[in-house]
């Protein structure tokens, strides 16, 4: 099996993923998508930049939308269970060679700025600004009714070798897809806060982000969503679903924002607090890994990622193509 | 507008469509899809034929399964309001040139045996035997939870012709498209019994058989189909969907039982109780006439139908192919 | 058996009931609680009165709401099939002594005013404006997305006495609840648009409306509807439920507006076009005919309805209390 | 605030609530009801006892039936992190004077057995047997689809001390009530897997079980068990709902075995997992604390619970009725 075993003390204590900071051609247009589309709070905007929060959230944030001159990817943001776990990743990702360093961030505390090996630009901290609860004021609640950031996809060019480091500091596997001759991993789901994923990794041209996702109440919301997107002008921006996922179990649509970064819609996956819990194998030529149902994903959905920024993306390791793909 | 204008104060009053016979090849398969699977329940069995109906129906029979060498409908049955609509049928076909004829059939009163002019084998009665209510028997509920049989889509060779046909006797078209360019109807939706459609036809080689139709309370009751067929050896039977139709706003899933036989799932179309309702006019050029999410029927959606027994199809007056196939 | 025998051939077509006009002493207040609670649109609106429809309604209004010094019931509307049908109308009521008249009402045509034999104030009508379709603006959708009216339900004083009545134009009952030492009817369900009610009667101090109501997509809808009043102040305009109705079958929701005229949310009864539809009788000692699930309705339910403008109430012939009261 | 602060690092880790033993007396009522009603699935039965899991979950079982001449809930039962966890519970457990012993328990690991301050009974292991997944075997699920099992509920003499005492390892409050006069805890919410509650403990004559809880798809699978249970001679069984909590903002059901142990039916509570989430206030005069709709709790909601297997319970401490009891 190709999946690494658990390490299950970790040097630093990560909690969940917290937030992404996208860079936007339009902030009106992207403020059009996540705040009226999608139904995503508005925290704090100003000439620059949008901060969002979904229904359930008491973080200040877990979108910004940047305005920049081309879309891209800035950064992905982590929160760790106490200021002594920033010190100690500051010395774990400084012992491996890789950028460190302390920045100043708005809303957020003490801000430890690193990237991955494949240059992931990532952020971590243990303190943001709280807001006040707004999940019981029904009244704001509309669009997809997104109650919280779920999880991070991003295209890999060496899934084993993402898998590897981020199992260091504690990420365990839930699920993951390997190449049946090569034994190398297709990809894999990876996660922290008790779901199935605070992060996964395919096999593709990256480091690349696939998407965000956003956990909403039930497939209802995402059949609303689909009916408002279609009849607002936004059916374009429809690429996948809605559909049942084998991997993970849950309910999903993907869209695409007017830059072309990619949400998904998601909900009804499990709980996965046990540490012993045994990751769950799909072969690669299994179609109902992708969708339960059997329709195929689009060309695009396998293709298109959003680029972090100043990073050089290269080509995976595998490189042949799922069976599945349409 | 090529849609003929109703009448109102027709021949014969029918109320509802009411029944299918279809000719299946292997009575416990065609029994585990329909009974086992969607959830319609045994009215009557035998040797040679299953009688089904569906959770709200009070009717003997919505589906009659029939052993036979190869696949067909036999017939499609519909419900009239009185005695006196029978003979007054009886004498509309006649005065036609149609075939008529008092047939006998199990479980229902007097019954009219005649065929449209394109072929398709029509059975007419007011009185079938009545069933206790099932209703509340929440125990019996499983599969999709069908409520009740909703409606005929047939693929007609010269759709203009089965609609004014169909027209001259009282049914209300409630939504159609068109070909712009020679301004015959490419589908039309007519209705009895206050719904979207009781019979609808769509241009194709025929008289064919699309699909038949029931209605479930929820779409999330398609869902839970969904992840059931997917699961329990059904997914190839899953053809298209979910998805919301543009055309009668209807939430859908279309599925195939063991001989090819296509049954949609279908709900949450609307009310058209009113005589003065105005047809809707789609373009058919407009993708979101089929799915108002925007993706596509896959091909054999469009080419694949049921015959019905003993009449020959023939190729359509209309051989444009619509815009929107995959 | 107390209920009588269908009227097949009535002397003229009731198609559905249509609309109600609702005395409010201040439109404002009623305006937020129709159109931005529960998410009604708004037809026309000026200093005296707002007419609302629902979203799937293409005739101009289901609510007229009309400023007065004192709150009540104008009048309830209901559709005919043609213009004839109102001239055998008028003849219906004049023969039987009760009052008559040709009333102008803004948006619709040829309007006949007249009472049923307690005193209800009813008019009915061939043409009203139609409106362009809304029911894919799913932009306009909020609050329980009401789709249309579906019923009214009045405190009748002798129910026997109004479902005689109204069968004898054609309404037809479809559930009744009798008391079993005097055999007189305690409540009634009548439809002339094939669901299970467009017009009941319950024994009890009238005539008054005890309440309108919509038809919405699903339950979840009314839960919405629920979090929402719950939270923006109408927490006390919240009277009973949700629940499922023994007699319907339906999912339910009682509140209140700020008048107190009391309106069901309502989905999911059953399709009653057959005419040989066997009503379905209720045993008064049998609670779970008012709420499927065993919880009671609260006394305010028994007891408070609308009065009808200048209509004197009076007492029931049946003054036995239900046995589930609570 | 009468809140204490949370201990982030406890002496050892609880993961999560994990089992419940209820003594129960006529085993196949019993079965019925968590089996065949719920649909829980057997993970192994003998002539004593029963031992079921719901769908998500891999460990052998969340819930045991044990046949006994008297109802009583025999033990609680916790997930901790590592076996090194259950040598540093026990010594926990020790120091303070409460009883420790390893037990052997069917199907578990190590076992430690021991009781909190106020002789609730409570087990903790690191290792249950594993059991392949079933969450995509779709087949399997019926009546109300458990997911997982959610929380234990316990009537407390002394809600500060409870609380006081849960948290000294770890279990941190994320809502509570006080009593405004005396600023002692009327109740509290407590958590260790990131949800609102593992364990809660509400004022009153203790301890006592008040409820254990399950997980479940959506709020439509808890109105889909309603109509089960109030067709098939469970009526009487429905104590209280459905309704929407305002403390955990959980939609709910509550259900009563044959043996009077309390069930709730909990879907739609939020993520917990940051460990600087505020705990939310509640004032004891709220109504929509309990219920945010309104409707009130029915008096046998307030009073019984299920006795803890020889364990003596006393009077609350706070004698003061909540206002809001009817």
């Amino acid at each position: 099996m190709p999946v690494p075993s658990p390490v299950l003390y970790p040097a630093f204590n990560v909690i969940r993923l917290s937030h992404v900071e996208l860079a936007v051609k339009d902030l009106a247009a992207s403020r059009a998508f996540y705040v009226d589309l999608l139904g995503l709070q508005v925290s704090h905007e100003d000439a620059e930049a949008i901060y969002l929060r979904a229904m359930e959230e008491r973080g200040h944030h877990c979108v910004i939308l940047r305005k920049a001159d081309a879309p891209c990817v800035n950064v992905l943001g982590f929160k760790v269970f106490a200021e002594a776990d920033l010190d100690a990743a500051h010395k774990f990702f400084a012992d491996q060679g890789l950028p460190v360093a302390w920045v100043e961030r708005p809303f957020m505390g003490r801000t430890l700025r690193t990237a991955d090996p494949h240059g992931i630009p990532l952020e971590f901290y243990a303190k943001m600004d709280r807001l006040p609860p707004i999940h019981q004021q029904y009244a704001l609640y509309h669009g997809v009714k997104p109650l919280r950031i779920d999880h991070f996809n991003c295209f890999s060019p060496d899934v084993d070798a993402s898998v590897a480091f981020y199992n260091s500091f504690g990420f365990r596997v839930t699920e993951y897809t390997e190449d049946e001759g090569s034994k190398k991993l297709w990809a894999a789901w990876m996660h922290r806060k008790g779901g199935v994923h605070d992060m996964a990794f395919t096999n593709g041209r990256g480091p690349r982000l696939h998407h965000l996702a956003f956990w909403v109440p039930t497939p209802l919301n995402i059949i609303d969503l689909l009916d408002l997107m279609a009849t607002t002008g936004y059916v374009a921006n429809i690429e996948r679903g809605p559909g049942r996922h084998g991997i993970s179990n849950a309910f999903f649509l993907y869209i695409l924002d007017p830059d072309g970064h990619r949400t998904e819609i998601y909900c009804s996956d499990y709980q996965t607090v046990d540490p012993d819990l045994e990751p769950i194998h799909w072969d690669l030529k299994d179609p109902q890994r992708q969708t339960l149902w059997g329709a195929p994903a689009p060309k695009s959905w396998f293709e298109n990622g959003s680029a972090f920024a100043n990073v050089a993306a290269r080509d995976a390791v595998l490189t042949a193509q799922p069976i599945i793909a349409p």
